[in-house]
């Protein structure tokens, strides 16, 4: 049985029990939060079975915010010791749950080390290996895919990519996919043990006929989603996610496989935010969410993206009614885009309020953000942003356990005990490292106000 | 006459001209937005004569967000050079302000060096000099202040800080400072050309008397709070500032200083925030702020500081209803503790809301605040996660101009066109500087997805 079915039995699972200790919440009231489908905990049984890993995340009402972290190679960097590097920095430094988001060449080869390697959830995005999968079966036809491509531009690759010798291939390689791949991709992951996988079941032919109505600036951004609309433009066939919904939720029930249901049409820029498509495709996944939470599955949304500031708790608040409370799962959002280099800030805002608004579960979002794969550093202060945002956000919700640590940090600082304080940073190196770099006379100063510092100050002559 | 005296006789100085055509919006609705005290310019007679700076900012009501760059010596760190780097970077990424917070006993060379070098308002904490001047005067008995310190403070003092002779009387160096001292930093730096002053008026003897009942975990934090409490608290006499408010307002109003009324009494954790103490000295403030009003002189008020998500919007609120529209210049807030080294983004998170919510000019927080004073890079990047901030809340606020920014990106982003997305990022060498990391065939790409990008895909598929 899966987390939620135990749940609607009134069952108490050994995850339950884990994710209640965990959270100090009563396992009763968390139970009946799994049984609505207000939580979930993402957990493949096959990976229960195994015992590859001990720990269970509840994610969803009334438990801290979780941070996912992103990790994977892509075509350009497929190195994968160093992709099992980024994975354990990212949960040494408080990331719950990990994805594995690669699209090169050796992306079977990566996912099985590093479920191997890690014991927090781990997530999958199953159209990517589906694409790659059918472009190494070379059956993609390049005479439709050169169809709207220049010549110029066919020129250019092949003159700049000369050691890749599949870059003819390489261009639009999901046009060809099937069903069958898709859904041996979905399986094969879930026998692996994958415990929870974004799928982007609402992206229906319908949308991706009329998204032009919608003037976007940038379009469809979310790399599944474009595989996706491509597949069924060219294709001019249904959603095989959505036209076969039921035979996903099959699969996901006999492993329990927390769906993520993926925002395709999530807004690539501000001005693209919350806009018809976007919302459309959210209406859809409400009524998917509760297919799901009918058969037995474990069920999230995912949502967006580039959110203008005050655009955010409308976006939580309408997730919340229309996908009937399903934990959501925002990536950022980011409130401005003139911060590339910058965007784990511009994430750490916009995470910050969604989740204060509504959002379970952040997806963190890396300085390297539009630019570049990140670096194991930009892992680490992507997952730091994250947890800034997800603190900001469970103190505000009035979380026991948050405003704990906020007492411990303001007592250190009074007592100039800087030892407590640098183990009650998200970073404790970097603080320390800092502290270190202060001329000082005592411990009761630093450089920023010498003697002149007024916790001493009152310290002395206000107590 | 100042220009909030000239906005009240509907006079248009070539300062409102300036603010009017940066900000795109028509003079006369400028100048009734300062003839009611909703925008100043903070701009001394005295530089104006001089032409030191040729620009002028507006804060307040409708316009930009505005944000401030806090440099300057303390005792521990006293290269004046680097400081005027500091400012110029500042400048440079955005700062649209600077305020010299010196503490160090180069603090009167420093200031005249500074307000030479840049071109933008220059703010000061005039309670800063009367102490450090009280200081030198060695007037400070010493007998007082060994008072409350114990006498293995003194031995750890005497024995770390060899060096530094006048350790013993760095203990508590404003305790016998006088009324002439504070009024005299203030006239002397209204003459140099200071623009506008932080000046602590709201404590008063009565509030710092009764601070211990707010059972506050980390007291008073505020550098000038502290200064002036423990000052009231030794000599049993009202803070001179608030006593003598009606000579301020001469010198501020002969020199057309624009008072920033301090937040003494601003929250040192979150735990403290929103308490009251903090709110009837904002109770304070407000009476004075409409008392400089009726006296011609500009004002704005100082807000905190730590502050959980969700109490920000309320403390915005409760400023421009109490304090009758005056523009509001907040320290963050900084919405977690917890993160030590990252509080250029805890405080990008606050600082955003808080804009949105209604403040109007944002301090910048460096990754070095809590632990030391800031190096030239940590001034840097304060400066950008507070442009960050800003940006953000011009979006949500709906200004044209911050709309006109993220189009203009998103359009570069669609069109792969890297120079432009360099151009308008607030860090163009940082962005370059990960796009020049990134193996790469063409233009159309970056290593996050090779060839699997999005805007790729759907360019060649989907249009």
């Amino acid at each position: 049985m899966t987390q939620i079915e135990e749940a609607k039995k009134g069952n108490i699972t050994e995850e339950a029990k884990i994710v209640a200790k965990d959270e100090n919440i009563d396992v009763n009231k968390l139970i009946k939060l799994i049984a609505k489908g207000e939580v979930v905990i993402p957990k493949n049984k096959i990976s229960k079975n195994k015992n590859s890993y001990t720990k269970a995340c509840g994610i969803g009402k009334g438990l801290k915010t979780k941070i996912n972290a992103n990790i994977g190679s892509s075509s350009k960097m497929e190195e994968i010791d160093i992709e099992i590097k980024k994975a354990k920095i990212a949960i040494e430094y408080g990331a719950d749950a990990v994805m594995d988001l690669s699209t090169g060449s050796k992306l079977k080869e990566f996912r099985k080390k590093i479920i191997k390697a890690i014991d927090v959830p781990i997530g999958t995005v199953p159209i990517y290996e589906a694409g790659v999968e059918a472009q190494k079966r070379k059956k993609v036809n390049s005479k439709d895919i050169s169809k709207n491509s220049s010549k110029n531009d066919s020129k250019k690759d092949s003159k700049d990519n000369s050691k890749d010798n599949s870059s003819e291939t390489n261009e639009n390689p999901i046009i060809d996919m099937n069903e069958d791949d898709i859904f041996k991709a979905i399986e094969n992951q879930a026998k692996e043990g994958v415990d929870f996988m974004t799928l982007h079941c609402g992206i229906t032919k319908d949308l991706v006929e009329n998204i032009h109505q919608n003037n976007r600036v940038m379009g469809i951004v979310s790399r599944g989603g474009t595989f996706l609309s491509s597949w069924i433009h060219h294709n001019q066939l249904e959603n095989p996610l959505y036209e076969n919904y039921e035979y996903l939720l099959e699969i996901a029930y006999e492993y329990d496989i927390t769906l993520s249901l993926g925002d395709g049409l999530r807004p690539g820029c501000l001005e693209d935010a919350t806009d018809i498509a976007q919302i459309q495709e959210l209406v859809t996944l409400g009524r998917l969410v509760k297919q799901a939470k009918e058969a037995n599955v474990q069920v999230m949304v995912e949502g967006p993206g580039h959110v203008p500031l005050d655009q955010i708790a409308a976006n939580m608040k309408i997730q919340k009614t229309i996908c009937d409370g399903a934990p959501f799962y925002v990536l950022g959002p980011i409130v401005t885009d003139l911060a590339p280099g910058y965007d784990h800030i511009t994430s750490a805002i916009g995470g910050a309020i969604a989740a204060y608004s509504g959002a379970d579960f952040l997806c963190y979002v890396t300085p390297a953000e539009h630019l570049a794969i990140p670096n194991i550093d930009d892992v680490k202060e992507g997952v730091i942003a994250s947890k800034i945002a997800a603190q900001a956000a469970d103190v505000a919700l009035g979380l026991d356990s948050a405003w704990d640590d906020e007492r411990a940090m303001a007592q250190a600082r009074k007592n100039f005990d800087w030892e407590k304080q640098f183990q009650l940073a998200f970073n404790p190196e970097k603080a320390k490292s800092y502290r270190e770099s202060c001329p000082v006379d005592d411990d009761k100063m630093c450089s920023m106000c010498g003697e002149y510092c007024a916790i001493r100050i009152a310290e002395k002559d206000l107590e």
